[in-house]
């Protein structure tokens, strides 16, 4: 099954979730490995610019996914 | 209750602030821990750049509350 | 009264205006101090790439506020 | 043939990879040389904000690919 | 005289000059001093990142510019 | 003659083209020397973060390029 059968969610708060989700499946895709991806997340999830930089993605991959729900009206 | 019911705000002022909380959310979910995240804070906020990248996020999000209320028109 | 009581704006100018204000307002939630954001302005203000960030942040809220003006045509 | 014949795909988890084709495509357009860039990943692929990085234009470039998909609905 | 009198112009070129001056004009809002930023210039202007970070943001403003014009279709 | 008479082009690969051409004669609006821009293309084009920051403006440039042409539909 697709990870990513769709973009529809039920709820914004679903919505969000799934952005969070595509903002680190593409990480995933450059970097497979889970061993690795989890040692980096040690490191970055306490500095404060990259946790900022991972917001960012997640907004922009956030505002794909309202646009997809016609932001849930 | 879940934290982000709807995208619809009643005053651009409100949707601004909806726009923060987003912003905040998204780094909350990759460090979840309160108080890693006020240590955090208490440095980026005496950096100019910090601030300006978390304007940016803040911006990015701003976009989609506002395209969600229509822009308040 | 709001700061924000509307994304309406007469003309472009006013509307850019307006996008540096959002700007700056975004910071101010992440650092209300008026002191120690006047300090960081007097650092980043000399800095080729701070000002260039911020020269983001405003094209961003320049494409909110140009949209929800239906760009003043 | 084309790399790029369409920006239509069928499901949306097509449509990411489209969108990561496209980021790689870019970089390509800049390194053409394969081995370079072998070797530039071994690096970046270990770094957390690159990873980001990454992430955040693959975002941008999903944008596109929805879009141009009326969102899969 | 307003220096943004419209967002409209008659030719695409036109419209990224536009877009180029949106971007200066934000840097100039954050800091006025001419002198100053001919010195700041005179830095990033021999620095790769400088440029990319800027045309960055002239793209961000182009896309306003474009839609404003229907893409001068 | 205009280096940007149109955003339309006949097919996605051509607006991808013209997307890397924008995000260059962006950078050649801040340094027109060729001379400069080729020793600094010698340095970023072996710095993995220069080459996504390169993509990163492609990719939002292709935003606006894919827009014009109704994502080529």
């Amino acid at each position: 099954m697709s990870w990513l059968p769709t973009l529809a969610t039920e709820t914004p708060e679903q919505g969000f979730e799934l952005a969070i989700k595509l903002s680190r499946m593409a990480v995933k895709a450059t970097q497979p490995d889970d061993a690795i991806r989890s040692e980096l997340r040690a490191e970055y999830e306490r500095d404060a610019d990259s946790l900022t930089r991972a917001s960012q993605v997640v907004a922009t991959n956030f505002q794909t996914i309202a646009a997809a729900n016609n932001y849930w009206s």
